[in-house]
């Protein structure tokens, strides 16, 4: 029984605002290549979210931070090299959560196996049909209670998440106002995804007034993103019973110092608002109907999406540092082989 | 058919920061005192209330703004001198909406007859078994969702809607933190409201620290009368699926400028709460519901309310005035007779 060498990153100093190359060390491991109990998995995509900045911090959360030393962890999609004692097959295509590193070796059950869908790259199931597409579904359709022919705001609106809410939304009849940094993003925004208005925010002064400039008669739901001045204006320029689904801040995510919230949070009152921060596992529930539905607006043609991909695991670190600096359009990826 | 003649106070400019006399003044009206299609009511209590002060500005809300020159309006409870063309007998009770006056006249649909209840002072209907009443109970129970046995944040602890918020959590075997200002107020809430904690918040240095003391495992619902420091440590100390029902923000209502939202508002996202703004106005549909509860609860001697009463129609600028340095223990009413 022999051995191979897999690189992984590792965390070994925990960003201080903004996360740089130091804070990241490549290593090797040597893994057991047959034999094992443990299915050995050679990693071929791995993902790098937002989220992870706040797992990255020493605090406790929703799951539990890095440890030091230890390799990051994260959505990854895989092959199965040898089964060990388990029923995969070599060949297999599995999703896991051991990314950020070439192979895993993991107990057979935090492993699930792909179908592979007819036009739909393997790696979607990073994306549009995985955590960050579910992400959208539950949090514009279940926490937002998206009704039918609403206007809706959407910031980030051409990243990972954002990309698919703009499209759900357009699905249900909405008029959809998203916002991005760049022409570029801006320009995807509106000639593929098909939103009604495509906001640069990087080219307004102020973004309630360009906000209620593209909606005069105010939006009804708005998805966050980015917190910050996008969550005033979208305070500001709400209707009555206006429903904002808290998905992530990720203007603040590298904030060494707290920020100020919105100045206009006793709009919240006299308007009846409802805000609602959620975290995409507790609706893991709605997976079935969540891969029923965009398994039919794909197989329509209804679904488009984008990926920015950087190729190898050294790369991963800078992947994961772009996120801040806007530079993905659509998903954020790195191949592994 | 003579006239009578009622005092009345009307707006006279709309306040700039806090109220001031000035802003108020006194006039006589004529009103004919028999014989008219509308029934004549002399009104007996009138209510004031902190949702006024939104009233005084000159912006469009979910109620439009009071107009200069013009008397000012409210919740009052009066006995019908003349029927006019109405059912109504003289000396029935009534509720309606045409306060800060000694005598209104209006279409008989404008006026609700009041059922006496044993024991239950009339004015009541101002508070315990009116309007706050019915806010408490549509925010706890409906917005807040409130389940058995949680803990639950109370702010504006002692006055016409915290008092009653503190008291049916109770009923709901609830622990309760409630908060106000003063040795006074704290006192009533621990010794005849019967919360768990009360907490004097003018005696605090850091209501965040007061209250991560007083609920070391956290909170589960936040009622939030005043908003600023008290949102902000709610949300810091707050469990995970924890909701805010956002009922006012009283110590903005008098801001010249907009005030900076609280620093951690990040957290709605990572512990997946829920902050809700309400009205009374659209949850009338409770009504029957909360008059069958409460009543009950009053019956078993399970309700304790206080009021704070001035003497005078040319009291009840200063009553008002008085709500927002918090100079009332439970309801702040104007008696008329």
């Amino acid at each position: 029984m022999g051995t191979i060498r897999s690189k992984e990153i590792r965390l070994v100093t925990r960003p201080e605002g903004m996360p740089k190359p130091a804070n990241f060390d490549s290593a090797e491991r040597e893994l057991p290549d047959e034999g094992g109990e443990q299915p050995l998995v050679r990693n071929l995509w791995m993902s790098v979210d937002p989220y992870m900045r706040g797992r990255m911090m020493d605090v406790r959360s929703y799951v539990p931070p890095f440890q030091l030393g230890e390799p990051l962890e994260g959505g990854a999609i895989g092959e199965i090299v040898h089964p060990g004692a388990s029923d995969f097959k070599p060949g297999d295509k599995v999703l896991h959560m051991l990314g950020w590193r070439e192979y895993a070796q993991c107990d057979a059950k935090a492993l699930t196996k792909l179908a592979e869908m007819p036009g739909v790259p393997l790696q979607a199931y990073l994306g549009l049909l995985g955590m960050p597409g579910l992400t959208a579904y539950a949090g514009l359709l279940h926490i937002a209670a998206l009704k039918e022919g609403e206007t809706v705001f959407v910031s980030g609106a051409a990243g990972a998440v954002g990309a698919v809410v703009s499209q759900i939304a357009k699905r249900k009849n909405c008029t959809v106002i998203g916002s991005a940094g760049g022409a570029q993003k801006c320009a995807w925004l509106r000639d593929v995804a098909g939103v009604d208005v495509a906001l640069d925010y990087k080219a307004e002064a102020s973004i309630t007034k360009a906000l209620a400039a593209a909606a005069p008669q105010g939006i009804d739901v708005y998805f966050d993103n980015v917190g910050g001045a996008h969550l005033q204006a979208a305070i500001e320029v709400m209707r009555p019973m206006g429903r904002i689904a808290c998905c992530g801040m990720i203007a603040q995510y590298n904030n060494t110092a707290r920020e100020p919230g919105p100045d206009n949070l006793i709009m919240m009152v006299g308007k009846s608002l409802r805000m609602q921060g959620f975290i995409v596992s507790n609706h893991m529930d709605l997976m079935p109907q969540f891969l029923k539905d965009m398994g039919g607006w794909i197989a329509a043609g209804e679904m488009k999406w984008e990926e920015t991909v950087y190729d190898g695991i050294a790369q991963a670190p800078q992947a994961f540092m772009d996120l801040f600096q806007g530079k993905n359009l659509g998903k954020m990826l790195v191949r592994l082989t």
